[in-house]
């Protein structure tokens, strides 16, 4: 069933869908009286609703039944990633949105080759954020992960100091078969923590930005012994957390 | 260090290049006497050589030591595919490889819309082979993931029996939140086992096709409550069986 996020509403008994919605509805899934789809409100209700009315700019709808069901990761986990080349950051974003991320931190490493001109950020942005709204409706998610602003290397620094863990997937560290420190660190995780997990572009991380880190209380882990991509690594470190926190024994 | 895969050698004491591979190395890579690289024998030794003498046709080399780490999942991984729409399989390809699988398998399912026309096959299936090689040469490797024909249904539900588990991730599984089988199935793995691991196109397998699956001895399971693009899945379990059975704890 077709979903929509209604960011603006939390209000069951009035349920409006207008501008890109509206559009979404009317013209491209041409929907019409009675029919149905699913909605997620703002403070994260989920509804099955049924169409009364299409006016010219304005869809209403009723509230039938509340959907009570957990898709979102019992930790609040943000994706830092140095800016990676070419169409990587879109597809980082879309599959980190499908394995249950809560917020997206691109940030400037000096290492990396890529730079996102200043007037262009905010479109790049806001390119990303609509990324992971798309893929956030096709994974059935009642939050759609934040792109935050890119960050220089500095600012992001400091910003770590706001989260209960920082990780940062380290090459060398993999390279030199460390293999506890991620472990240890997963099973360390509690409910509700908020977590940062940091990755470097195809470069990697300089040993000064790896120290920088570590002195903000940052901890560095390896991922296993293989090389992965810059744009893999992340995929690892949310699928283990999901296995983790939302799948059981017998 | 730039690594060779020289699957048909095994004789440290005579270690050449020809064809594509001494293409490689002495007109992309401009290498020359005394350079030195990575290779992999046949019987997945891995050793640094140094160039003693280019001729026109052949790089022969000495062997300098022999690197001793274990870089390959102590299980052998084989990730069967419906197949996808579009480059999907290429991706899923380099992923896996990245992420350690041991051997791709597509096969054809009924809600697939993508069919390999009989002539064009052995020329896609060489083309994700040369995918695989490339991608263990970058995660370093010491096997390359056989890409195994494309099989009919029945073939592939045949081939089920010569696993010692097989496990289909199973999306209806995910949505009625069945939360225990994946877990439970990926504890009782046992080092050198052979699992085959399943996954429908973007379609899903058919009901019909889950149950000759289940006659065959495989388990369905869910990884979690939110849905995942048929490309995401098969990086969820990997990842996870690596953290599993390559990582420990302090």
């Amino acid at each position: 069933m077709q979903r929509y996020f209604l960011n603006e509403q939390t209000d069951k008994e009035h349920i409006t869908f207008q501008g890109e919605d509206y559009h979404h509805m009317v013209r491209v899934m041409r929907m019409q009286q009675a029919d149905e789809c699913l909605v997620v409100l703002g403070d994260r209700q989920v509804g099955r609703v049924r169409i009364r009315e299409i006016t010219e700019t304005v869809v209403y709808a009723d509230w039938i039944e509340t959907i009570e069901k957990t898709v979102e990761l019992p930790v609040n986990v943000t994706i830092a990633c140095g800016l990676p080349k070419g169409d990587k950051l879109d597809w980082i974003t879309q599959k980190v949105t499908e394995l249950g991320a809560y917020a997206i931190q691109p940030f400037e490493s000096s290492w990396s080759v890529v730079r996102w001109e200043a007037k262009k950020q905010e479109k790049k942005r806001q390119r990303l954020q609509k990324i992971a709204k798309e893929a956030a409706e096709q994974s059935h998610r009642v939050h759609i992960p934040t792109v935050e602003q890119l960050l220089s290397f500095n600012q992001f620094v400091q910003k770590c100091r706001q989260y209960d863990k920082v990780l940062v997937a380290y090459e060398e560290d993999g390279k030199q078969q460390e293999k506890t420190a991620f472990k240890t660190a997963i099973k360390q995780v509690k409910p509700e923590d908020n977590i940062l997990i940091v990755f470097g572009s195809e470069g990697g991380l300089s040993p000064q930005e790896i120290n920088q880190l570590i002195a903000c209380g940052a901890q560095t882990c390896g991922l296993g012994p293989r090389i992965m991509r810059a744009e893999t690594a992340p995929l690892y470190v949310l699928s283990v957390l999901s296995y983790e926190l939302e799948l059981g024994e017998k």
